[in-house]
Formats: structure tokens, sequence, C-alpha cells
């Protein structure tokens, strides 16, 4: 034991301390950021730019003819914002039209459309050129994945390749000497498949990353070491499955703490299933120690993971989930200061907690999506209105 | 003119068939599936089984060890649900206890937790090896995307490659004299940029699909015809954007008449925007002929070509779309019998309608969402309550 009396606070504060999802996610930003990178426009599908995307030309828009105005005659047509009749000279403004244009001056883009090809600003009203986008403006913000119609808006501008974040390489370790890989046919006693690494790899690229594997490591603190500070200066964020269970989370914590400053955020998170979470920051780079039991650190890695990913790779406004409305079947106990991920069923409007062992990921498959009890609550009621968010 | 009558009452019937949008969700449903293929484990997120996967081997479910009874003494741990209690011979079964098992018998799956090696049925209670999974039982159902903790549970229950429906190819057409392709950086007059094939083909990737590029064909039938017999082989879909414009829109129907049976579903939907829209089953494969304006092209193709792009792909559980209630910012008129699609910002609850010219791209990316005024309804009222599906 050391007797340096700061050496043994630290190292106490560090092991003790519990943080709530709350402030985790508030306050846990690691300052790691993935570079900029070209890629061609038909690749960029819920890629996030990393700077404002401009316009490079002015970007026509189109007016529908909605009729015609004949000489001599009182208007029978009105012009709606976005249409044009065609007047003779001399003819009777129609209702609505607060710009004359020269024929001259447009063209059919496609029957029953026309183009209008130099600015004109007429009266009170203004038609132009450049309807859909001027020189210079901004066609999509940075930091929101791209869209479908981000993309063919892009295409009408001319812009065939945009600047977007790398996206942030994961490596995802499993830990443990009992664990093996999928592949194994025959368990011996004692052993267990590797689920978490695939399952962890899936939502890694759901929320826009590149997993990378990381292997199986054995409960070994010298090669656990080795493994993370190769993946170190390879991974914009590091999970470590199995890392935070209770055997091996003070070994994982150990070497987390020489990984990196400023280190270690939280050792244990007042989560329902989940708490014994690690998180530390490592010079920048995120580094996650899952709980030991799949079902929690799938748990875990959803509600802390994936915003880790999408912060490394620059998302600011992160795509929104599938929720939907449903009463609760049944009372959800819960305690104060802690939050609880409750796995349902919904039908017919009506929410159904899936209870069973906190290992067993039959209940994530069987489960459509989850309730949250937040901190400040006690417990929900039967009959509760609560908002059920949905895998997909 | 042919003078056979029913040959005219047929070209009519066909050139004049509308739809709602309600009719031809319902109705319209070409054979086309996508064959069975393997993948494996790693690449199989959201991928579509072609049948239920089953377990291969018994999964052990695990007990959390919640304490000791002593010999002798009045036992002070409760045996809930999914814990064990350890108990020497001649113990005193500690409360909730249905079930015995020799320590022989099981063995510490990680330190706190136990798994029972043997089946055990003791008294009212079974505590058994397969708690997860039994040999042969269901683990995902065909037709459902597999989520993240799908892809957890198979890997835990040993399965490394699943059967799934191929990708659907989608061969992706855009149409017309006047467009070029988006890299073309000076339009001459009358030209566009082709701003629907990337667009529409990240949505058939959303959808589960693999975008196949046409090309642009220009306004030619011979033209057209050789491309789309071309593709209907190697396709199992076929998108024309631009192919129901007013000038295009009756080559188009007379093209796409002659390539299978039983041919042209409607031409004309009740939506709006996207009326010019033609749907037809060519020999099983569906063929969507989009309108010329991008913006309708995008709006049409959510809303009926994802659906169709998921049915040939198998996915008959369709992912949740993420969905917000809000109040509409004013009123929103619509004819009875045709389904609107607005595209709407959303801030603090308040559904805001974007209006714009029909053909802006603008008005799509500057959304968060939109709100559907159905078939039945003749508007909606400022301060309704509506559903905005939002993008993502």
């Amino acid at each position: 034991m050391s007797t340096d009396p700061d050496a043994a606070v630290h190292t106490a504060r560090e092991f003790f301390t519990t943080r709530t999802v709350a402030e985790t996610l508030a306050g846990f930003r690691p300052g790691r950021r993935t570079p900029a990178e070209p890629v061609p426009l038909a690749d960029v599908l819920h890629r996030v730019p990393a700077a404002p995307v401009t316009a490079p030309h002015a970007l026509p828009g189109y007016l529908q003819v909605a009729g015609a105005v004949r000489m001599g005659a009182e208007p029978d047509v009105t012009v709606a914002p976005g249409t044009v009749a065609s007047m003779p000279t001399g003819g009777v403004l129609p209702p609505g039209a607060d710009a004359v244009v020269m024929i001259e001056y447009t063209q059919e883009a496609m029957p029953g459309t026309i183009e209008v090809v130099r600015p004109v600003a007429p009266g009170d009203g203004v038609v132009r050129a450049d309807e859909d986008a001027a020189p210079g403006a901004e066609l999509v913000p940075p930091g929101r994945p791209l869209r479908a119609q981000d993309l063919g808006m892009l295409a009408a501008a001319g812009v065939t390749s945009v600047t977007v974040h790398a996206r942030p390489r994961v490596t995802v370790f499993s830990t443990g000497d009992e664990v093996v890989p999928p592949g194994t046919a025959a368990l011996r006693p004692g052993q267990v498949r590797d689920a978490s690494a695939v399952a962890l790899a899936a939502m890694v690229t759901e929320a826009g990353g590149e997993p990378v594997p990381g292997g199986i490591v054995p409960d070994d603190p010298e090669a656990l070491e080795a493994a993370l500070r190769a993946a170190l200066t390879a991974s914009d964020l590091i999970v470590i499955s199995a890392g935070s269970s209770v055997g091996a989370r003070d070994e994982t914590a150990g070497v987390v703490r020489r990984l990196g400053q400023p280190g270690i955020w939280c050792h244990g998170l007042a989560i329902r299933p989940g708490k014994p979470t690690l998180l530390a920051d490592c010079d920048g780079v995120p580094v996650i120690g899952l709980p030991g039991n799949p079902r929690s650190a799938l748990v875990v890695f959803r509600l802390l993971g994936i915003p880790l990913v999408r912060l490394v790779g620059g998302c600011t406004m992160p795509p929104a989930e599938p929720v939907v409305r449903a009463r609760l079947a049944r009372d959800l106990a819960s305690a104060t200061g802690r939050l609880d991920v409750v796995q349902v069923h919904v039908h017919d409007g009506t929410a159904t907690p899936i209870f069973g062992l906190s290992a067993l990921l039959s209940v994530l498959t069987a489960a459509d999506g989850y309730v949250i009890v937040p901190e400040e609550a006690t417990g929900l009621d039967a009959g509760a209105e609560v908002e059920v968010t949905l895998y997909r």
C-alpha cells in the first residue's frame, strides 16, 4: 500500500465515482473528432458534413403555367405564387400577378413549366433565376447526417463530392478467459460464446461508425494493456465488453488509468441494467468498459455508446429515434437517482414489460422497444402513459 | 385509330386509371420476391431472414447468486426468479426457492453468477439448462429486419451465417433530353441536372435495396423500351424518374404496357404532390414511373416506392418510422379523395407547413418531416394535433 495520502485518495475516488446517465450525457465529452474527407455524392447518405455545403452556381426555380390572358378580355386565370400566365403586351394583368417578364427571358423547362432565365424585380414582387438557391447559399448544414433529399438538392446544384467527417473507427474488445468465438460449436463447461462483440459492432454501424474487431483478450492485465495501447493510436473510440464485470473491472480500471489523461470519468453508472460501467477519456479518445452481462452491455451501449460515436464523428444533430406512446400494463418499481431501462412489448397502445434473468438476450430480441424510468422517478404506475423508444 | 371497341376501352381505361394511395398500398402487390442467400453474421444487420432462424444448441441461462443459507440457522436470504442461494445439505429452504440443484451440476459463469449445467425439475418449479433457448427454438422470425440484439442472440447460440433475402436490385432511370448528369458545371438554357437519381438511389438503400444506376435515357420511346427490356431481366424493381411528366408519360405508358403482364395498375395517383405517377406490374416486377418534378418524385417514392422495395425483399415487418405529435401552425386545405403530403418544420411542439414552388427541392431539404392529410379529410385546421413523420 502506498503511504502517499494523495495517491490513496486518487485511487479511492476513481474506484467509486458513480455518475448518473444525465450528468454523463451532458458532461462526458472527450475531445476526439474524426478528420474531414471528401466522399463522392453517391456514397454520402447519412454521412455528416464537416462544414456547410454551399451552392457553386445559381439553381433555377421553375414556374407552373396556370393559363393565358387573351387580348381585350378580362383575365379568367389567377396567378398564385409559383405560377405564371402568358399574356399579350397590353393585356390586363391577371389577379395575383406581381411581375411581368418578357417571353424572351423565359424558356420551357418541361411541358407546362417555364424557367425565368434573368433576374426580374418589378412592382412589389420579385421572381428570380436563383429561386432554389443563390450561388454561395448554404444547401445543407454541417453536423446533420445527409438525407436522401439533401443528396438530390446537392446534385441539382452540381455538387458531386461532399466533405464529411470520417466514420469513427471503434475498436471492440471482448475480455474473459471464458469467452469463445461465436463459431465454437461445442462449449466446454463454463465457456460462453461472445454475444456482445457482433451486436456492439452492429450498433457502431447504426451510429455511423466503422467497427474494428479487437478480438477476445484473456483475463490478464498485461495482455489487456498491450491490446488497448495498440488500439489507442488507431481508434476514435474503444469499447471493452465484459471489462467491468466484478472480477475484471479492477484490472480494467487499472489498465485504463494508465492509458491517458484525464482518465476515468466514472466507474459505476446509476442505471439498471448496466451499473458496472466504466467511462474514461484517454487523451481525447473515449474508452467504454461495459458490464460482462451481454444484455446490460447492449442496453448501456445504446444509451451512452451511440451518442459518443456520433460525438466523435461530428454529428451534432442526431436523427430522431422512432417512439410511440403507450399505456403501461403494470407497475414498474425504481429507485430515485437511478435510471431504469425496461424492455417492452407494444400492442394496441399497451406497453407490457418483459422481465427475465438479467443475462438473457432473449428479453432484448423479444422486445419491440424500451421504456425509461427517469432518475427522479420512484417508479411508474400501471396505466401511466409512457414513451416507448422502438428498436429498428 | 383501331375500330376494335375492346382495344379502345382497354387503352382508355389504362390511360385514365387513377387510384388512391390507400388502395395502391393495399392492392398493388407484384409477385416478385428476391431469392434467399447465406450471409455471414457480421454482415446481416437490417437484412431480412428468409426463414425462422432456430437455435442449433441449447443456450444456457445464468442465475445470480443472492446469498447463502447457513447450517442450523433461519435463512436470511430470499430467492427471487433468476437468483440462487447456496445452502448446505439439510439446510432450511429459503423463501422463494422452488428447486434445489447439487453444486456438482453448477459452475461459476462469471463471478456472482452460476450456470446450471443439467436440467432439473423439482417441486413446482423448473430451472433448466436451456433457459435462454432450447435447441430448435425460433431465435428470430422471418420477415423482420435483424436488429443489433438479434445478432447478439444468434452469436450466443452459435449461429454464424443467416439465410436472408437478397437485397432487391432496383434500377433507376432518368429520362428527358433536358436532363444532364450532376457533374455538369455549366448548364445550357433549358438543361437541368439530374437531382432525382441520386436521391432515389439513397432511398433504395434506406429500404434495404441495392440501387443500380440506369443512367439518363433521351425522350425516345425506342431507346426507353430497349433500356427497360435490358433492365427487366436484371432487376427486382424498376424506377423511371420523369417518366410520367406531361410530355413523356404517354410514351412511357406505351412502352411499359408492352413490357409484361398484367401491366399498368394506375396512371394517375390521388396524391399531391405526385399525381402523374404510373405503376405497373410487368411479369411480377414492379415498375414505377415517377413525376418529372424532382420534389414530387421523391415524395411519391418515399410513400410508395420504399414499401415496394421492402415487399420484393421479403420484409413483412418494416421498422417503425420516427414520428412526433405536434400542433399545426396554420390551416391546410385539401380535397376529399386525395392524399396531401405537406412538408413541415417542427419546433417546440408546433408543425409549420413549408410552402414553395412544387419543383423546389429546397422545401424538402428545409423540412424536418411531413404531415399527411388523408384521403377522407377536406383539410386540417390550425391548432389540430397532427402526426409528423420525421426524416432521418
